[in-house]
């Protein structure tokens, strides 16, 4: 049994959807980031960074969502949530995660979280960040849109795990500012998404 | 043929000894980022980011370095650069390159790059992201050397890209303010990595 350890509104979300998906038996577990659950000794003993996704399996903890995506669809090949057998597709995927991964949740962070790279005092520069955070995330989505999304999914015709991950992240851009409808293509993605019954199962869970 | 991009002093020399120990055939071609070369239409066609590494294969292009990483193990595996026979330690290989990619880079980056995040103009917004760096460096690397580096490589026993991008990353810290020497399992892990000929082949041709 694998448990699966997450906090509502956060990338968590896309390796959740990835196990509902893959039919696997696993239990979820909520933090509450508001009482500092993910700062408990007993938490850090699972994820020593204090931050979810975490999934514990039989053989140890996995964490970072590019790494539990994968790992999902490797251990549940009968989900085909990923091309596991094409090492250039598998890149192209991974090239996809890598990019929301470290630069459109960076881009997203600096709006809440700036106090990780600066003096958590220093409000100008706080204020400084938050202010680009619009633009920010429309350039990124707009890469996205003309250059990354193949379509009708991320990937072209095969709907996997980058869907999911992209999904997460677009759910984001109205709190920072931006407009979907910016993005015709990633706009009809989330709307085909949210169509989906596990989709939303697995947000339901989180919004409540 | 692979083509492969890169720029001097950019996580790019990862992906680069990955090649280089792949024992696979391919061509390195330089950016001069002074130059603005990675911003030229020429290579915007490559690799619409406008940033290094890009690996140019028969199927089309491939970015960000934990893809390329893992790709350039699976296409050369006699080289044996990734567990990428067990999903579970491949998922530990990415967990690990994904902390390098989205956190440890990230964190350097608000040295020279703050002003992805802020207003190019805005120097006490640019400064205060400085001013923080050697601490969220040497906060990473704490949890590198005590927390994720098995020894006496990486991921334990067996020498691989992890390997590769860790010490990429390590050769950051004393330009970010950090002794290496804080962390003797990653320095040590640095000098036996600089003991390798492949190593000083690819670190001289980054340095010339």
């Amino acid at each position: 049994m694998l448990t699966f350890y997450y906090a509502p509104g956060t990338c968590a979300l896309a390796s959740h959807l990835a196990l509902e998906f893959s039919g696997a038996p696993y239990e979820a577990k909520r933090l509450d980031f508001k009482q500092q659950q993910q700062r408990t000794p007993e938490y850090l003993k699972i994820n020593p960074k204090g931050r979810v996704p975490a999934l514990v399996t039989e053989r140890g903890v996995l964490t970072e969502t590019p790494a539990l995506l994968q790992y999902i669809a490797q251990a549940f090949p009968q989900a085909a949530l990923a091309p596991i057998d094409d090492p250039f597709l598998l890149a192209k995927a991974n090239e996809f995660n890598s990019y929301l991964c470290s630069t459109v949740h960076v881009n997203h962070a600096h709006k809440g979280r700036g106090y990780r790279w600066v003096d958590p005092d220093d409000g100008a520069a706080l204020d400084a960040m938050k202010k680009k955070v619009p633009q920010t995330m429309a350039e990124s989505f707009t890469l996205i849109e003309e250059q990354m999304f193949k379509g009708p999914w991320v990937l072209g015709e095969k709907f996997g795990t980058s869907d999911m991950y992209l999904y997460t992240l677009s759910r984001w851009l109205e709190g920072d500012g931006v407009d979907v409808q910016r993005f015709p293509r990633v706009a009809d993605h989330m709307r085909r998404m949210e169509a989906m019954p596990q989709v939303q199962k697995i947000v339901a869970l989180h919004q409540a």
